[in-house]
């Protein structure tokens, strides 16, 4: 999370020109430029980073869409998609030259098909009210980020969202079936399909999680899935968690898919309990969170299995949820984790890195080691069915030195994942907040692959600019690379695609 | 599939020294360059099209690989990728001023993983090598085309190749983990990851169905699923193909996922039962063969659900083959459907074409509307589970006009695909025969984006050119496209991307 370049100054005039091509192509109440109105757009929910852009445009409509694309061409302005504000990694920070275009008017479920199993929605639409939506017909959107209540579908198709049930329902990028959408140049585009399989290239699966650097959604179809009829919940203790970690493992290899598997240390636990009152061991080393969900028959059977491999995997203690009140209260602590952190320590900054899952239980091990090296406190929350690690970093910035020092905890933290097999992000996306990282995760060639493509869509660069992918030059400061050449390399590519 | 414009003339001299240069990069055995030795690869499994490359490089290694698209890229060669050429589509025909690079000598399984159920292995390796190498820890590698026993993993995932199980296991794209390949400019690039989840643009989904125009594999890691300990299937009779096919609809909505869900119709029936003797009743309009794995109670619960299902829908007859050997005798007539109109056809020629599920009746319907117009017969058998259609269009080649009458019913019949809100293709790929089906299904501004991401990889189109993607002036000869503006908006964008 290295601070991003000073933007360059604009200057009035140039501001009143773009403000006045943009009232030719939206009403009034969907352009905002004075000061006031735009302060709430100056960050997302990494709230460490803040610039104010020079408007704020909130189209109804995919023609307003467009034109506000053409607009922005025409005067090179850059455009900073937006949907919820609540990703974590900066991906919807505004840049100074340019102005942020917020989805959030454009809120309308156009149609769901019950018989399809699909619900077609603007990208305005929160995660949680196509599942409303869907409700009558029993069924629902099943990836559930944190989240989900305010979210929206534009924004999670941006970061490609996970969530707690995406283990065995899939990420965002497995439930979107169809993406409409508008680039930089104003063309609009459909990527996808509702049919089984799509001929051309598979541009909807590089469009998910590319982070508003492709184009802005319009308009997407999303899988709905069957409501289970019945789900429950395994809470299990470890007194140890290496003993905790390898438990996943065993669930897994023993053929199960959870609906969810989830871990929580000590630290998160004892965080947490106070707040919520879910009923958490705090004395346990590690507490996992198995849920199966189903017909009422498999759902019995399953927990009995998951009852049998935990145990045997050394569980302390097993509750099973009794009844969907309790179920909610055991998930409630997993759900409150980040919240209650603001509780004991005035600061924390969640990471978001992915691991082979069999390498838990050593990662976990690296974490404490960098937690004593650092000297912070750590927090562990996590997917852990997936390997997607949450360290919560708790810190106080009133102290100096103490948030530089929790940033370069973070930035360990990832190296770790990357020198495990696994990846520095699980669902929290790049944004500003990890450009550095990528470069230690991809080679010069790789990095280049992405540069290109993104210049496919987008030749003048004009979408959210400098999030996501590093420039070559960038890497080539930062020097570290994941095969051989490193700094020389990197610069050298850098003439080409920098 | 019309035929590809004709070649430009490629002088002796330039051949001679194309051949000297590959010459230094490849060791004698790996270079064919008479046309004795060319001529086994002038065409894949579309033989309606052939043509000679001016040579053959069979690379033995990553090395040789890159050594070889550097001396093409040099000398602006174009490069032919192969896998073992079993391809439907002309995906593999080479061009007269290009070579063809064959990856048949990389055919080394480099890894199985049992514990994180993976294989790494080289794009030459048989799609059937890697389940036989698997089978001692009870996995096995899921897609498996027609072709499995001879089609290689590299072309698999070059074409997104399917099968008769891809309704449960999807298809190669969710069984493939990570790519190695080489870009067209000779840099070697990692697409996806062994993690969870992977940083960056997900160009693995790109890469995997793009026909051998964005790079050359040259190692894949693939997903390696449990063997079912169990499979039974059932063979159901419909009186009515409309309402076998509505049995499908049925199956599906009553919230069961099918291992394997595949119909044939009378025409089908009759043309294999002589060959294979399965014991098809071949009284029937249309047979649905619906299979179950997994845990024997699993199965045979599931079994009495189908049938319960198939009997609601209208079967006529139900059987459910009781050992391994009569589920494989069931099968044998499916899986040689294609041979076997070689018995009572002199030519035939297998469509491809995906539709949504409930539309199966409306476009069974359509097709034998269009046999009539045509005068052609048409044997259909297909993925139903997956919407998935494979008409055997039945002629005879020496009748005059024949070919020509088969090709536009093959045609009209994607055209019927497209206006059911399907696609022109499921499993076989574009290459060169359904470039203007192509247009048909898709606007300008989504072929421009398929262009203008070739080109991001692929700059000077040297891999693979022509083929999957038609240019915009083509589209605008055909004059078709699915909205509204034709022709002239073709025309106006090619100037573009033409």
């Amino acid at each position: 999370m290295n601070a991003p370049s000073q933007e360059p100054p604009i200057t009035a005039e140039r501001q009143r020109a773009i403000v006045a091509e943009l009232r030719t192509v939206l009403p009034p109440h969907c352009l905002l430029s004075s000061e006031e109105d735009t302060r709430p757009y100056e960050c997302d929910g990494l709230t460490a980073f803040r610039q104010l852009p020079l408007a704020v445009a909130l189209p109804e409509n995919e023609e307003q869409v467009v034109a506000v694309l053409k607009a922005c061409r025409k005067l090179q302005v850059p455009i900073v998609p937006r949907g919820a504000g609540t990703g974590l990694s900066g991906g919807a920070m505004p840049v100074a030259e340019g102005i942020v275009l917020s989805t959030a008017k454009m809120s309308r479920i156009v149609a769901i098909d019950a018989h399809a199993r699909t619900a077609t929605v603007q990208p305005g639409v929160r995660n949680l009210a196509i599942s409303e939506a869907a409700a009558s017909h029993q069924l629902y959107y099943a990836p559930d980020p944190s989240s989900q209540i305010a979210c929206t579908i534009g924004g999670n198709i941006a970061e490609n969202a996970g969530g707690v049930h995406c283990l065995k329902y899939g990420l965002t990028l497995h439930n979107v079936l169809r993406v409409r959408m508008v680039t930089a140049d104003g063309d609009v585009v459909e990527l996808g399909s509702t049919a089984p399989d799509a001929a051309g290239l598979d541009l909807l699966a590089v469009f998910i999680g590319s982070e508003g650097m492709l184009g802005v959604v319009t308009e997407a179809t999303v899988k709905l899935t069957p409501k289970p009829s019945l789900a429950r919940v395994v809470m299990a203790s470890f007194d140890d968690v290496v003993r905790g970690a390898d438990a996943v493992a065993d669930v897994i290899s023993a053929g199960m898919i959870p609906a969810g598997l989830e871990m929580m240390d000590r630290t998160s636990a004892r965080m947490v309990e106070p707040f919520v009152c879910a009923g958490y061991d705090t004395d346990a080393a590690a507490i996992l969170l198995c849920e199966s969900d189903g017909l009422p028959e498999e759902v019995e059977e399953e927990i009995s299995r998951m009852r049998a491999v935990l145990e045997r995997s050394g569980a302390t203690a097993i509750a099973v949820s009794r009844d969907e009140a309790e179920r909610m209260r055991f998930w409630s602590g997993r759900k409150n984790a980040f919240p209650a952190a603001g509780r004991i320590s005035p600061d924390y900054y969640c990471m978001d890195g992915t691991i082979p899952r069999r390498k838990l239980a050593e990662v976990l091990t690296g974490i404490e080691a960098l937690a004593q090296q650092y000297q912070l406190r750590c927090a562990n929350v996590f997917h852990a069915g997936d390997g997607n690690l949450h360290p919560l970093i708790l810190f106080d910035a009133n102290q100096p030195g103490e948030f530089e020092r929790a940033e370069k905890f973070g930035e360990a933290i990832l190296s770790l994942c990357v020198a495990a097999g696994g990846t520095i992000t699980g669902e929290h996306g790049v944004g500003v907040e990890k450009l550095d990282s990528m470069c230690e995760q991809f080679t010069v060639e790789e990095i280049a692959a992405f540069i290109a493509v993104k210049r496919a869509f987008d030749p003048a660069q004009q979408l959210n600019p400098n999030k996501a992918i590093p420039t070559l030059d960038r890497c080539a400061q930062y020097g570290k690379r994941k095969v051989d050449g490193g700094r020389f390399r990197f610069a050298q590519y850098a003439r080409h695609y920098g």
